[in-house]
């Protein structure tokens, strides 16, 4: 079962995804506004109850940021083998994860452009598996993260590459331009460890393989992220955290390659779907 | 007038704060749930209309931290003149301000203890004013900055130092520790330049002063850091910019001084008022 935020006619839903269309949920239960609200209440399975016994009524739609009223967002960095030594800046690999937030507004649903600000040329992309949290904890242990994970969803960490670097500490300027990344085109609910131990990241630009490596390789894996995370804050339902990307992002290559306008990216993971997302520049 | 976000006997409220005791205010305006609520909605003016009709109600109130429901903060880091050169680095002043997001989880009220977590001895104060935004917009010239702003508040930004540095980049995981800050007590409605222009804060530890200094000497001044951050993303009502500590943080002293349980520190700032936390070990 696969459900997504979405709008039609200006109108915003949330439903189940099918081959033809999407089901309507969100007029069924006023209770959850949101899709968010939903699987902070622990009812995907109610969700996936409803579903299965109603038609498809919403054919074409417009995806929005899967879960758009997201409070928490924090995102992995650093986090596949290759990527420190990408930095060439002779450092060792670093004894704990490098974590940044992001805000929501920073990035749009499927199918929606991603914007090139009139500011820079380097629009960046990053493809990743995202975590949405469904049960609450502290100091969580390695061994038990997994039971809190609700569902997976895909993250473009779309990102401006000049900005990150415009000031003497942290990242967070070239990371939360609007629009600047893309977060979907659903979430899945998590039932298997396998949908993230087997799951493989690629990401295409225009059809041509940009990044390619599975998440058994991370530095920091998602068990751990969760325990390291939930040592200095409690998680709570809903948080979002970004897991990292794989080495190949355009300003890798020698020259950088950015994206530009009519460019399409997509980041495919084998286990959630494909994440789609044009290129524009700011209007 | 001055709005604070309060509980008592574990319910919570928003009310008007005076000499004696509190205007409970939530109650008659349950369109709008919380005190955020009102300020987004631009409904301080209407607040102070209704809080001068009415009573104290409540005498020995708990302070919340003051607007609990925000879902963006971002601080300023390294913003007066002799900062940069406590980091003995070496490096030249940085072209563009240091930015990190905190989440709202990290702060508590005023009179609240802050948590020294067992994980670490480093627990650290920042004495700073915070802005909150009441006018959404992009791209926001620095002359029409202040005409965006809706009212003032303090902010310990408590810190765990050691957490700052764990990983390559970014300051997140010390920044973020659940109640390891504070902020508060109140907001106050931003309504003259000045009650910025002139503001002075002074940050005392057990009575000694620890941190003096005027916000006019800021290197990245507000209006400035309202231009900069509303260039990648659209400010909206209800966001927050802790604007930046003066030098004299615990972690500049030689050799350090952090804060233990029993303390108290207070940050003063003459045109809003007084934080005060003690400081307790995490039970």
């Amino acid at each position: 079962m696969k459900f997504a935020s979405y709008s039609v006619d200006g109108q915003g839903y949330y439903g189940a995804v099918t081959e033809t269309g999407m089901i309507p949920l969100s007029p069924e239960f006023p209770q959850w506004p949101s899709l968010r609200d939903a699987l902070v209440a622990g009812g995907l399975d109610t969700l996936s109850d409803a579903a299965a016994a109603r038609e498809v009524a919403h054919g074409d739609v417009s995806f929005d940021m899967v879960l758009p009223d997201t409070t928490r967002i924090l995102c992995v960095g650093v986090n596949f083998p290759d990527r420190n030594a990408e930095y060439k800046d002779g450092s060792d690999l670093p004894k704990h994860m490098s974590l940044f937030p992001r805000f929501a507004s920073g990035f749009t649903g499927h199918d929606q452009p991603l914007v090139r600000p009139p500011e820079s040329p380097q629009l960046d992309y990053e493809g990743e598996v995202a975590i949405v949290i469904g049960k609450a904890g502290r100091r969580i242990q390695a061994a038990d993260a997994y039971g809190h994970i609700a569902a997976l969803t895909i993250c473009n960490e779309g990102t401006i590459r000049d900005w990150v670097r415009h000031a003497k500490f942290n990242v967070t300027q070239g990371k939360n331009w609007d629009n600047s990344g893309a977060m979907g085109p659903w979430i899945v609910p998590f039932t298997d460890a396998a949908q993230l131990d087997d799951a493989r990241i690629i990401t295409r630009v225009n059809g041509e393989v940009r990044q390619d490596d599975v998440l058994s390789r991370m530095m920091f894996p998602i068990r751990e992220q969760i325990a390291y995370i939930s040592t200095f804050m409690t998680l709570q339902p809903g948080d979002i955290i970004v897991t990292g990307t794989p080495t190949g992002a355009g300003a890798r290559f020698d020259p950088p390659v950015f994206l530009a306008p009519g460019d399409v990216v997509e980041v495919e993971v084998n286990t959630i779907g494909t994440l789609r997302n044009p290129v524009k520049d700011e209007t």
